[in-house]
């Protein structure tokens, strides 16, 4: 944890001074991104320093053979991977014939990077001095357009201080990239063709074996005092890079400027051939606007966003830098226009996880998209799922199920399973629930009913066979269990009757029981095409609530709460307060087995079943739940701060829900894990922004209206933020004297704060 | 499962005919050794078609570095294996211009292996037709030695059959093999040296890393009609491979024989600097006895052993086959030399498992090598642990234990840890129970105490510690428990209160405890020594007690029965029968956690116990736990027919302990699991062996005494074994009339048969 090293600012994420051990983990809090692509912020020009090259394209990704120590039947024969792409941002520069290089420098002074969040756009500029003398100011400036999603722009400038220099821009482009991340040190890319064309250079490569067609395009300008330079070109044969020169003379005082146009085409957007052609014009139309355009553009772009999704957070200036650069992350990581896409637990920051779609995505990053997006984007990350019901299927029929039942993969790009590690790829099957649970939540928020008949249903029914099959009968207790599982507590493996797994089963069953009445009545077409499809049966659907109705759930009477599993009292119930500080981490300090038969708790288990289902417990029994399961809690995933500062702040506890808030809002920012280098934790992002709306905000949909309980934190003088509800734009003001509702757009809204009924007009 | 490869004999392995499918079967099953080197039955000549080549030196091995998909804390950096050593077996051969290979003849004919385990060689013969029109006839018999133990002799006949033949023989040696288990294809030799000196060749060269220096060596001569050739040397320079050429012409009918002396010197033996000349003197001692000679010696040292080991059993012609190939490859692997040396599941006939060792050797190996051997043997394997105590204790630390508490290793060759599954490395930890057990068995079978005072007390020692310090107390139920731990049945996971863990392990505790007490009184200098050294206290020794003493198994009252694990029976509780056969064998049908889930044992887990603690149980409810678990088991492990085989005979069940028996004796001849390409399962031969001496023969030693209660199944007429015990050879011969015991030499021995004691003289 290094809480001095990016500076409080309530819009920017700001770093001064250059030090070389913090390199790789700023590379990861500036990366900047698109939805479309997204980027490391990795120097543009050459570094011999400790650095984590990485670019990245939404949706292009490798199969890469799977690498284990002992198989195990049923491991999927590949990880798909989210690839290091083509490099555009490279600029070579040479200032009287050496090579700048931070690394190798005699000085860098006024070094200072900021990601200035509310315009979109991220900033280098230092001073240097070279071991050939010649003193140097650079600034860079860098952006990936949100408008035009395949390009980005550069401007890169260097001013000669203390005396003439001739200088040699080499911008270029590098297809001989590698993967920090890779099983057999493969090959993932193959370079089709290097070619330079009308003062524009192109590198047309290819993924092998997915075959994704990228082409990788730049064109640069490059001026002193508007006089343009001209470039000369370079690629060796064979090349995988590809070189243009500017050649030019400063005197002492003078700026030379170079302007870099770069991105992808892809074959996800563009047919092979195109890809080419679909490159220059995009290159030409953000040429023709220009930079200093495209930067208005941009921030006029991200004030859009802003102006939906932002939350204001008055007099805790670090909190306010927190919350908003978890938004601006998720923003920069999906915007919801392919339903192709989704959301990886690193985004495009670094190559952890593959890039692929967790559970994270239901359980933690849809509210966040409804509430400050169109309905669409929530409902196209449901979409995903839908498009892959078929490959859940083909997934739980390698794992011996029949007749329909889905198991939706743990990791996946494609619908195909990924992982390979027994105790979660085949037994962390409690990420079936969160899909069928966000269609619920998608469904009660946005009343878009007919995504049920149109394609949610099926889902549903899948995943109801995946339970009632993997189910067993326990003659020794008369009831339904299910065996051998991981919950999201990823700290117990191989458990059998985890509570939140089998209450989230039954509850999967009861409600696709619910809708298939449903559908049937309201939506007699679309039923007698999902039965024909399906093949269910009343006698089917009979025998799944025999399993819900059945189920069995670990109880202690002594302590009057739900068991995480069975056998979880015979632990040694050491709180972690308790526990002596050379044992924390966990997951650094002590072996698997260790941790296994510890009482320590990953992150929110039995809490996130109450946290799905509130309404199903009383507030004396979540309270019980969170006092006897928080104590053992190590919060060593991303994943779980959030729940426990929500379920706080409901139980009135909010010096921790503040505690919790800080600790998920200022995770990267703050390292708490000291791993950030390796990127940022994208997908508990929007789980910080559950703490403020539904945590500190109380709020909820119940019987279809918004309910609020707002809460505030002493350390804060007031927050805002805005909620998309249906049709309607509602601010939210909560200061510690009141809290105000504004209706910015739709209809009147009936709404229910601390249990009492208001209109907002 | 192919039961008519094999030819029936009494004292041989023989197939007869060509099949390319089998080529790697029979590698396996024919393959030779004599306890400081072994080798797969490969041809000498080039062989284009599927075939797995392995030579192996014991105690070289490699440490391959881990390969793992998800790394855990705790896991070792790399998994020692012994390794595919220098081939000294090659012998090109050319004729008529045509290179010899069984896969591109026109025709093979006649073709047959012999493995003739009483006199120790093994010979193939066959005739062939080359796609030249030349017709010949070849035989060649090869012999590890046992008086010699550096040196094998090949003897290679070629008999022209149908014209006159120009023949070149090009024996050679090669250092450039490879590993077919490597993690990363790295190298594992690197060649030093590579000359020919006095029509001898020689290749020196040194394992990586672990740099063991092995000299390999060869010499031949070529005779037609005992007249001698001579040959020319070639190696290519930066060569792993050098060879002898010689030419000859065959009239037709006249046969060309080559003899080939060969083998390793190896500094585990000798200073590095003298392997070259100590291969030497090998050579010449070997060269001057002559082969024929050679093969009468090797024919006398076997029969030494037989002498000892061997067990008849009349009437039952493919039962006598099976227990002489399993008492043959005991002795060809492992022979109790060098307490270095230790017995790898697959012996020297494949590179599964690493060639290191498991807790086979104490749960299965020792009591054959106490039975028929010299008391030493037994006591170099226990001394093989006392040597490793240190890094036991260094493994234990590593995963969180203190205070000398000891870990043995899953799999290791040097003691150090080589495993890298959690659920077995971490967590299968009932081995340390094995390691106890053998020194307690050790001292019964031979009355050896003073080994106690000497190594074995610190040893049980620090496995005591081990098992008081990973026991931990539940206030649910105010017992001392073992959590997450995998039993001996591997087809359950990270379980809790595994039966058989927690009752060796309060065993192990209690074992140490009355050690102390003995040595304490009996050995006082002794005790002096290792109290100081262990730091061992009497209050120390009071905490282990409240351990032992408070255990806790789980019991079932309704069955009667101890259960496996926490939990048991929760699964559903269908038999193995029940099953439909579409579903077996389950490791190969399921996945992982389908496996995990179902009831179904891989080998005697509870029973197990019942095995090693048989005298703490009463006949009944021996019974009670076999007819409950046997129905639950799918024996696919190659020790669990054994321990099944031994229980079932002593319960009177005689159809199945012989049903057991043929398929641990016969497990490989008859490729059972069809997997004997794989090598053989040489660990579990020994648990053959106790199903006759133990099982059907009912030998027991209680009170130091021993016990028969001898048996015969229908099948068989006679059967005989023989047993030294404690200076005396005691031959037994069971017949269905009467049992007959014949003191073979010593002093006149009080035995128990049947309960009723008798003086034997």
């Amino acid at each position: 944890m290094n809480q001095e090293y990016i500076k409080p600012d309530p819009w920017s994420i700001i770093e001064e001074g250059f030090d070389p051990s913090l390199v790789k983990s700023s590379e990861s809090l500036f990366s900047i991104g698109n939805g479309a692509m997204g980027q490391r912020a990795n120097f543009e020009e050459d570094y011999s320093g400790d650095t984590f090259q990485g670019s990245y394209i939404a949706g292009v990704y490798y199969p890469d053979k799977t690498r284990v120590g002992w198989w195990k039947n049923g491991y999927p024969e590949y990880f798909a991977k989210v690839l290091n792409a083509p490099n555009w941002i490279g600029i070579k520069v040479e200032i009287n014939g050496e090579n700048l290089d931070l690394s190798t420098c005699k000085e860098v002074r006024n070094f200072r990077r900021e990601l200035n969040m509310k315009e979109g756009w991220y900033r280098r500029s230092f001073e240097a001095s070279l071991q050939n003398g010649t003193e140097i100011k650079v600034a860079s400036t860098r952006m990936l357009l949100l408008d035009m999603d395949e390009v980005g722009v550069i401007r890169y400038e260097v001013t000669a201080l203390n005396q003439d220099a001739s200088i040699v821009f080499t911008p270029y482009l590098d297809g001989g990239i590698t993967n920090e991340d890779s099983n057999w040190d493969d090959k993932f890319w193959e370079i089709l063709s290097v070619f330079e064309h009308n003062e524009s250079a192109f590198i047309r490569s290819q993924t092998m074996k997915t075959e994704f067609d990228v082409c990788t395009f730049m064109r640069s300008q490059v001026y002193v005092d508007d006089v343009k330079t001209k470039a000369t070109y370079s690629s060796e044969e064979k090349a995988k890079c590809i070189r243009a020169n500017y050649s030019l003379q400063l005197s002492k005082g003078q700026t030379a400027t170079l302007e870099k146009f770069g991105g992808y085409t892809v074959s996800l957007q563009h047919a092979p051939e195109e890809l080419v052609d679909a490159a220059k014009s995009a290159m030409d139309k953000a040429v023709s606007v220009g930079f200093d355009e495209l930067k208005s553009q941009q921030a006029e772009a991200w004030n859009k966003i802003w102006e939906m999704a932002d939350i204001t957070i008055e007099g805790d200036v670090k909190a306010q830098q927190g919350i908003r650069f978890n938004i601006f992350q998720l923003n920069q990581t999906y915007l919801g226009k392919d339903a192709r896409l989704n959301i990886g637990p690193k985004g495009f920051t670094g190559e952890k996880y593959g890039g692929s779609t967790y559970w994270d995505t239901e359980a933690y990053c849809i509210p966040f998209y409804m509430a400050t997006k169109d309905p669409q984007v929530a409902r196209n990350l449901l979409k995903y799922r839908y498009h892959h019901l078929e490959k859940a299927i083909d997934n739980a029929k390698l794992l011996g199920f029949s007749n329909g039942a889905a198991l939706y993969p743990m990791v996946t790009m494609n619908g195909e399973e990924c992982h390979n590690e027994w105790e979660i790829t085949f037994e962390e099957i409690h990420r079936n629930g969160a899909i069928s649970f966000a269609i619920y939540n998608y469904v009660r928020y946005t009343r878009d009913y007919d995504y049920i008949p149109e394609m949610g249903l099926e889902v549903l029914i899948g995943i109801a066979r995946f339970w009632h099959q993997r189910a067993s009968f326990s003659e020794a207790k008369q009831k339904y269990m299910i065996l051998g599982v991981t919950g999201p507590n990823e700290y117990e493996n191989n458990v059998n009757n985890n509570f939140y797994t089998n209450y989230i089963a039954a509850w999967c069953i009861r409600y696709a029981e619910e809708q298939l009445q449903t559908v049937e009545e309201a939506y007699p077409k679309d039923y007698e095409r999902i039965a024909a499809k399906t093949g269910i049966t009343a006698e089917e659907v009979t025998n799944w609530m025999k399993v819900a109705d059945g189920m069995y759930y670990p109880y202690s009477e002594k302590h009057q709460v739900y068991l995480q599993q069975d056998g979880f009292l015979d632990k040694e119930l050491v709180t972690v307060s308790e526990l002596g500080k050379e044992n924390r981490p966990i997951n650094q300090k002590w072996s698997w087995d260790r941790i296994l038969r510890s009482p320590y708790i990953k992150q929110a288990d039995t809490l996130q079943g109450f946290y799905f289902f509130e309404d199903e417990f009383s507030q004396e029994e979540l309270e019980r739940h969170f006092d006897f399961y928080e104590p053992f809690t190590v919060h060593e995933s991303s994943l779980s701060p959030c729940v426990h500062s929500i379920i706080a702040a409901k139980l009135g506890k909010m010096e921790q829900a503040y505690t919790f808030y800080l600790r998920t809002s200022r995770l990267d920012l703050d390292d708490y894990n000291k791993e950030v280098e390796e990127g940022l934790h994208i997908t508990s992002m929007a789980g910080t922004w559950m703490s403020i709306v539904e945590g500190f905000g109380g709020m909820r949909v119940r019987d279809g209206k918004l309910h609020f309980e707002p809460k505030i934190p002493n350390q804060w003088d007031s927050y805002s933020f805005k909620i998309n509800f249906r049709d309607r734009i509602l601010k939210v003001n909560v200061s510690a004297e009141d809290t105000k509702f504004t209706l910015e757009s739709g209809e009147p809204l009936e709404i229910v704060v601390n249990g009492r009924s208001q209109m907002i007009n």
